[in-house]
């Protein structure tokens, strides 16, 4: 399934025994709903207030006699509106929304208007002061590649391999807004808000864009101590094999 | 003070003991930063999850030695990010933001996108059957003008006179969004809510849009029984005098 949500009403992605999350709360309408104990497997572990617009992808096997059209008609009626499931599909056996993805494209959002707008709170983050957007333009070229980001990575995770490989990433300008685009194999934890921080010094002229190289070397965590709110960020895509991108994405872009 | 927020965070506009409340949340931080119990006296009640943007008008005395740039200033710094005040004006003493109020102006908003925004679900009434806009534009001019609107309120309310003219009613055809936007010299409770929920019917083709007419002078609320969800209305504005008009919306239009 691939899933879109508001992260602002829940805890996060991953299950949690004492607090509300998205996976606990498909899981419990999905498996209330065939009368069987399912368990969902997400493509990743989005914090709490991050969103997704036809981003997350789980995977998950049923018993139950029902067609995946049938399922996402009968989940969607069960589901909080903050949850929207856009897609059901069946999958061979072997696919595994996690050990398959091959990467994930995200968009963060910063609103420069003048004031900031209390309908938004949740959903962009708002920086009063006006940012260099040359500068910022200047900089996003030097995080694009194959790098060692073990300097953008959040203290707590245990991930051994810190290469990831960003291949896209763009800022789009809509009006106050700024879209940041980023698409990589994959991401540590809490990269893109670490990476977003950063971006936001350079904008504001605290950080020349020409030392994005020299910190991402350094992999020096205090060189990259910014990290950018949740609320701002949305998983748009999680990139699969052609043979299942094509079920589960059609001809959906980035 | 002219005030926005995204009500979906509140128990509504009214100070409540046991719930947040808009009207609480601001007076405590107010008092607070001034140290002083101040009240503030809004324009109109809003209910749990109707928005206000740069609409709700509350008045309220200090006795505190504070310009009013600063107040708004300190005061944004202190609240939430679901509450922004937008404007702060020093009035003649006599002002009274309810007492003076000569009319509103709200904006209802429905979405027909093929799906549902998880992420607006707050923000506007998702309606996935197709309305037929021909009706509902040919029911419009039926509200306009003063006309008793006993029928359209909401049971609980003990306002006595219950005729209201409404002067402008207009709808915005902006993408997927239908954007209703009323004004009158005053709203029942539930008013504008109860007349949305008609114009849905409407637009379902349930009931004619030359029924409208009869509908009011009926003064049935069994006739008008439908209630549009709180989440996609907006305070937009209130009217006041021109002399004080000028003070608190400026050039701002409806």
């Amino acid at each position: 399934m691939v899933v879109s949500y508001d992260g602002s009403a829940y805890s996060g992605w991953q299950r949690q025994s004492s607090h509300q999350s998205i996976q606990g709360t498909i899981e419990k309408r999905l498996s209330k709903l065939i009368n069987e104990t399912v368990q969902i497997n997400g493509a990743g572990r989005t914090d709490a207030g991050v969103h997704s617009l036809s981003g997350q992808t789980a995977s998950f096997e049923i018993e139950a006699n029902i067609s995946a059209e049938q399922l996402k008609y009968a989940l969607n009626r069960a589901l909080p509106d903050s949850i929207y499931i856009e897609t059901v599909a069946e999958m061979p056996e072997i696919f595994h929304a996690r050990y398959h993805a091959i990467g994930k494209t995200y968009e963060y959002l910063i609103n420069q208007d003048v004031k900031p707008s209390p309908i938004r709170h949740n959903y962009c983050h708002y920086v009063a002061e006006r940012l260099d957007i040359e500068a910022i333009e200047q900089a996003i070229p030097h995080f694009k590649g194959t790098h060692d980001f073990a300097g953008f990575m959040a203290s707590g995770s245990s991930v051994e391999n810190t290469i990831r490989n960003i291949y896209e990433f763009e800022l789009l300008k809509e009006g106050g807004d700024l879209r940041f685009r980023i698409s990589g194999d994959g991401f540590l934890y809490n990269m893109i808000r670490i990476i977003v921080g950063l971006l936001i010094q350079i904008g504001r002229g605290k950080i020349p864009p020409n030392e994005v190289t020299k910190i991402i070397l350094s992999k020096d965590r205090n060189r990259a101590k910014w990290t950018a709110p949740a609320n701002g960020l949305y998983l748009k895509k999680v990139h699969y094999p052609l043979n299942y991108d094509v079920i589960l994405n059609g001809i959906r872009q980035s």
